[in-house]
């Protein structure tokens, strides 16, 4: 993993959300393939193509609940003048070895079940008497209850041709054929599918844990009592939360003090089960930005990309954020800023990314759409800064929610996406058509 | 919980897709409250309105890094003329028990901290000198590296309004508000709204556990060797991995062989752990038929709406189903046919809105379009069935994926919608307009 731990641009350089987006994207590599249980794997990004071993069907069966016949035997039967033929037992689904169906026979057979040697067609059960000497029937009787069906005489109302209701072996999928592509992601479908051709287990890129951790000496857990100068912490939920959504599997560290120390041993700690860190808070320009000063020289200088650049990016909210790798294994750390909107913007628009790229997705990115703002009055942003404020859309129109202030996290609960407001741009009339990013 | 154990319209009433749905929503009932953490709330649906009970921010405090001042002392201030202030101390985040501020003073300040007594408004850090004495500075020296950042003298180039840089208590939400409604679904951002006005536990209603079984003596575990007359077992695999998308806790119990007392015990010892259960095969008209033969008989007939009832649908795939309740608390029950498309189908036919009804979900529906056909030839639907073709859609236009047999798992997983042909459409010819339901 390289990152860009020295900004080659100087430490002064204003980041584009692009250039740091792109540094992120260009850093992360997807997961090492491990092999999972099948259900283990819902969600993931399959490694290798996937072959079919064995025919599906794996041989010729029954479509119907019916008799398997020969069709000399059934040719030109009408109910007025049934075919009669002798039942020479049952082929249940599973059957190993069926009985054979000679001339003028017939086996009761169920859907499934192997079409039995001599057979050359099913005909549904509703097309004859169901052995009981009378009109046509609508269903077979449990075996347990009449055991007498599976023997006696049945009467066949129309006739079949060769192969009627039968499912030929391999018409579903032929041995040695593609079943899924690399890259396949594993839903319901493709999980069916990898199962019915035998596959109890399979190689895919991971889900990336994540370690989520905030940091502030104000914060306290929700559920407890505030004291003077607290508040409760909403980020390690909300991003521990958000992480999980976007496919992680996500640990929740909570709130740490704002102590260097503590904090670097409490991330070492956590680097055994990180694929991912991400940090809150710590990482402006204040005495007390303790993210910024335990990570800032915890790169080893011999090693390229070591170590955590904390960098000013041109948008709003957001604007200081770190991006490097620490520990041995180089483990990718995004320090996003500390207020609840800044750091849950900052994690749609980077952390996000990062988790879908770890997993290998192809798609990383949050859907994009044009929509026409609806708005009292025209909204205002700083120039040089690209803006992300609170929408709600709907059918092509987008109204903002709450204000610009980044500490409106009663407003981001309320809204489903992010207008953009480009850096170049300081008022968007209403009416305008405006990029907007979908966050539901 | 009722249910129409006997069919009103009786055994052969042949029933509509929307008779079964209505039949299903009508008997599912949400299941009930209960308080769970935070974040084991995500993507449930709260229960009842959420009030604000402590303003946020509970207090008023910085949003920069800088310096909290008086108005009158920095009126005028600029770089040629600064306000030379007397630093009195640190305010860092979480301070109890701020330095007050007097006429010639300034505290510094970090974001997030209190504002303290005293002061009336904020200069961020790079409207000063940092207490340098030289040019404005871009941010503060950490605290534990240079500790006389917090006394001597500070220079401040620019003027500040009373409240600037200040989030003033109450001014993200106030005490008394509502936060969140009742009926709301719990993402990320609410999570994050819920965590900051202090609660930690949040009464939701729960993920339904749904048990998955699949019956067949033709069924063998994936990875496992298949013998004469045998498959691989899918159904349980895809259902369980179906229910845990629909957002339930899925519990896949595995492939049950074709016998009553074996079916019948299973399911009771399920029962412990189920809020709805649902099996695959064994519905038809077979004389194996085990999950007809072991529910058709469970309903205690002194209780109202126990018991399953197995009816033909004018539906293909999925012709026959099953549907009831069973057990002391009435447990919901969906009887699935075998078929591994059929019973796919189905599942988001019915069993997804059951789920999602049992969560509270205000939209149990998957979101259907109109699409335009996309085909070499004319779709052919039987007459009086609604017909549910496996289909790829993108931008406004549909294209069939493998053919209408209920077998053909590999198009399955290769398709993404469901295209619909009504009970009356016979033929539909490329370039129609039709009825997509999007599995995506």
């Amino acid at each position: 993993m390289s990152s860009a731990a020295t900004s080659p641009a100087g430490p002064d350089h204003l980041w584009s959300v692009d250039e740091h987006l792109e540094d992120i994207l260009s850093t992360v590599r997807p997961l090492e393939p491990i092999e999972l249980q099948l259900l283990d794997a819902q969600g993931c990004v399959l490694v290798d193509d996937v072959t079919v071993p064995v025919s599906l069907p794996p041989f010729d069966n029954s479509s119907m609940d019916g008799y398997a016949v020969r069709v000399a035997d059934v040719a030109g039967a009408g109910e007025e003048f049934p075919a009669v033929l002798e039942v020479v037992g049952d082929v249940a689904a599973g059957a190993a070895d069926p009985v054979r169906v000679g001339p003028g026979q017939a086996a009761r057979i169920m859907t499934g079940a192997p079409l039995p040697p001599g057979a050359e067609a099913v005909v549904p059960v509703e097309w004859t008497d169901g052995g009981l000497g009378e009109g046509p029937v609508s269903g077979m009787r449990a075996r347990s209850l009449a055991p007498e069906g599976a023997e006696g005489q049945v009467r066949v109302h129309r006739p079949a041709e060769t192969g009627a209701h039968v499912r030929a072996r391999g018409s579903d999928v032929r041995a040695g054929a593609l079943a899924l592509e690399a890259g396949t992601i594993l839903g319901p479908p493709q999980i069916a599918l990898l199962a019915a051709i035998g596959r109890g287990r399979v190689r895919v890129r991971p889900r990336p844990r994540v370690v989520v951790l905030s940091t502030g000496s104000e914060l306290v857990q929700p559920g407890e009592e505030l004291t003077t100068g607290q508040i409760y912490d909403s980020n390690s939920f909300a991003l521990t939360a958000a992480a999980r959504e976007a496919g992680a599997i996500a640990y929740r560290v909570g709130a740490v003090a704002d102590d260097a120390d503590i904090l670097r041993t409490t991330i070492e700690d956590q680097l055994v089960r990180a694929d991912l860190l991400v940090t809150t808070g710590g990482v402006s320009v204040g005495a007390y930005d303790v993210v910024k000063e335990a990570l800032s020289d915890v790169g080893d200088e011999d090693v390229a990309g070591a170590g955590v650049d904390f960098r000013k990016l041109a948008m709003q909210p957001g604007k200081p954020q770190g991006f490097g790798s620490i520990g041995p294994d180089h483990t990718p750390l995004l320090a996003l800023p500390g207020n609840p909107v800044s750091s849950y913007v900052s994690f749609e628009l980077f952390v996000r990314p990062a988790i879908r790229a770890l997993m290998g997705l192809p798609d990383v990115h949050r859907p994009r759409v044009r929509a026409v703002l609806k708005s009292d009055e025209a909204l205002r942003s700083p120039k040089g800064r690209r803006q992300f404020l609170r929408g709600s859309c709907t059918e092509g129109e987008v109204s903002p929610v709450g204000g610009a202030g980044s500490h409106l996290i009663a407003a981001l609960a309320h809204a489903d996406a992010l207008i953009v407001v480009p850096e170049d741009v300081e008022s968007v009339e209403p009416g305008t058509e405006v990029e907007v990013v979908l966050l539901g």
